[in-house]
């Protein structure tokens, strides 16, 4: 069958791709970061806003949009595109990270996920099947397979049962998948273990995917481990197709899996960390709110081509925020993203000029990534401001 | 001494004047509306996005500047309009209704007010001398005097007192007003009672103020006695200046103010109802939270030219504000301010045809008020959501 998206290598750079990923909604030059709209919207940005900071793809959860406002609501309205506002592509995850790091998980069985919805309660039954049908109705351009997450700490028992139930999974999400201008990508599990991430990633490639996810990562395991496991696993998926490392990551976490052949990305990172007063710089985060910028005049970040820096002083966005201002979150995700977009556009101009490593160098040299101190602080603020099950960004 | 604005009256209707307002950082047609940027920021909004609106003025307070992040600090960063990034008009209220409003008030005496922040309960001492020299160094195009706002159901004896001190408290502003390109507005007190409303009037004209606030009102009394005084005061004010109904009001409000030959206005309503859901229509205030939004597939507001409704469906807005969506919040204050200016230049359109009583008959027609219940039920989402000490839109 013919696949619903193009996938195109214009350069290489040791592992790393600069490709063009054609989809229904238009072209999208990778690697490439998509912005997490979680319910349908970028927090607080509109689709004309995500489009300027040089987004071409975004991410939506199915889980989510399915509990509200409902798929079928999304479908009566004319699908996601038309209801978001977004005419750009569009990729949703199924929820299966979601069900099992959100929901009250009530029962996996081999028939799909019993869980309670994290709104209302209310008790669903999501087959792989149903997923499908979740996703196709919806009208996004690529859909992911239903799998089962396993959690950081399960032992390797439980993280092989979950790996050989999102292959069946998957091939029953294959089987169904019946919509020609959506494309069906397969997602790689097999926690830290390399023999499993292995297995995992060629019995999925026998099943000719139209591209590939690498789940399970970014769950709360150690950076070496994540990186290990990435590493690992990227160069096994089939050259031809788009490799997707889902929920990462820091910007250093960006640098490095481009590196290993990663195409994709999605991360809340930059607009969640954003609303707390963190702000990227080329030489690492800085935290907004502190003192320090009470009086700074200068922009967010020094040579920053977006139009916050362009507009406002660190002095009034440090108001803002300590101001409580909802003005504050919203310039900051702006930059925030930017800065993403653009560390994507270097790397994809490193790679077109086969210098990945060293620009991977002279960015490892300049950027000092957060310490675990410092995450773990954004982490117990973000934590504190969602409340109880309110977990979407 | 020349005025550092000059105010000219283009065409009246009745007592409803059509002017323009020229200041140093630009003209504002009028009957204006000045949205309302209490901290330095339109709730949510960027200066662009305001102007783009339709606003050529906004206002700003003192109070809270003062406090937060302080007056000299703004001084040192250029003054308001370079720190928050307006180019435009500013007028900032003094902050006489905020310190008896929202501060620990300890204490009124002849020399000023002194009271406790209502951020960290630091004790303050505010002369009318200071509140000149705040709103000086932070460079604004129009400063109110300090005045003393008596609360509502307070006694004729005290109203008469705040009335009296406030006339002093004015005399004194005048004397140390010493900005060449600041203007400098007095505030007609007198609380319900006519007579003492217009001795008010009288006193303040006399003192040659470049224009005159009427306060005191939209403090908590009904809608008949606002509307009572203020179209009595209004006429009693130099024909030849600015008229400006201090945190007025409502769309009807504005419709019938404007017939007493009031210019200016300013209220958090548009913004602070719009972040609860209240969306206004030109038939009146709608709640789009409501479940018969859910897939309502037009706009906001049918006929509406604002980007909002160009862009995104009363459904998708619904969705935002169930989910908890910032970007909800957003589109419906970019609506309602649209809904805002849009109905100033309709009541400006209509004096310059001479046909405003036919506008007004028109309007009222159409526009069903909010009932004290949907008000009341608002007003306690609001005070709900901003806990004790916060309010500042």
């Amino acid at each position: 069958m013919k696949s619903a998206i193009s996938f195109k290598v214009q350069n290489t750079s040791g592992q790393a791709r600069a490709a063009t990923l054609t989809t229904g909604h238009g072209d999208v030059p990778t690697p490439a970061f998509m912005p997490v709209a979680t319910q349908g919207s970028i927090k607080g940005v509109t689709p004309d806003e995500v489009r300027a900071l040089g987004s071409n793809i975004i991410l939506a959860n199915a889980y989510h949009l399915y509990l509200r406002p409902g798929s079928d609501t999304i479908e009566r309205l004319g699908g996601l595109h038309a209801f978001m506002g977004w005419d750009g592509p569009i990729l949703t995850d199924s929820g299966g990270f979601q069900v099992f790091s959100l929901g009250g998980l009530r029962r996996v069985t081999d028939e799909g996920v019993e869980f309670r919805s994290h709104i209302d309660g209310s008790l669903h039954l999501v087959s792989p099947e149903d997923a499908m049908r979740y996703q196709e109705v919806m009208g996004v351009d690529i859909a992911m397979v239903l799998d089962q997450c396993p959690a950081y700490g399960d032992n390797d028992e439980k993280v092989r049962l979950a790996m050989e139930r999102t292959h069946q999974w998957s091939e029953r999400c294959r089987a169904v998948h019946n919509k020609p201008d959506q494309a069906l990508f397969g997602i790689v599990q097999g926690g830290h273990n390399l023999e499993q991430r292995a297995a995992s990633a060629s019995i999925l490639t026998d099943m000719n995917f139209d591209g590939y996810g690498v789940g399970g990562l970014s769950v709360g395991e150690p950076r070496e481990i994540m990186h290990r496991v990435g590493s690992f696993t990227a160069p096994l998926l089939p050259k031809s197709k788009p490799r997707y490392m889902m929920g990462v990551g820091s910007p250093l976490d960006l640098v490095e899996a481009v590196g290993w052949g990663i195409d994709m990305f999605d991360c809340a990172l930059p607009t969640r960390v954003a609303r707390h007063g963190g702000i990227y710089r080329a030489e690492g985060r800085i935290d907004i709110t502190s003192a320090k910028y009470r009086e700074d005049t200068g922009p967010l970040e020094n040579g920053c081509d977006c139009d916050v820096c362009n507009h406002f002083t660190a002095a009034y966005i440090h108001h803002l925020f300590r101001a409580k201002e909802l003005l504050g979150g919203r310039l900051a995700t702006l930059h925030n993203l930017r800065f993403y977009q653009r560390l994507m556009a270097q790397l994809r101009e490193a790679i077109v000029k086969d210098a990945l490593v060293s620009f991977q160098g002279a960015f490892r040299a300049c950027y000092t990534p957060s310490d675990d101190a410092a995450r773990l602080t954004q982490l117990g603020k973000w934590a504190a401001s969602r409340g109880r099950g309110q977990k979407t960004d």
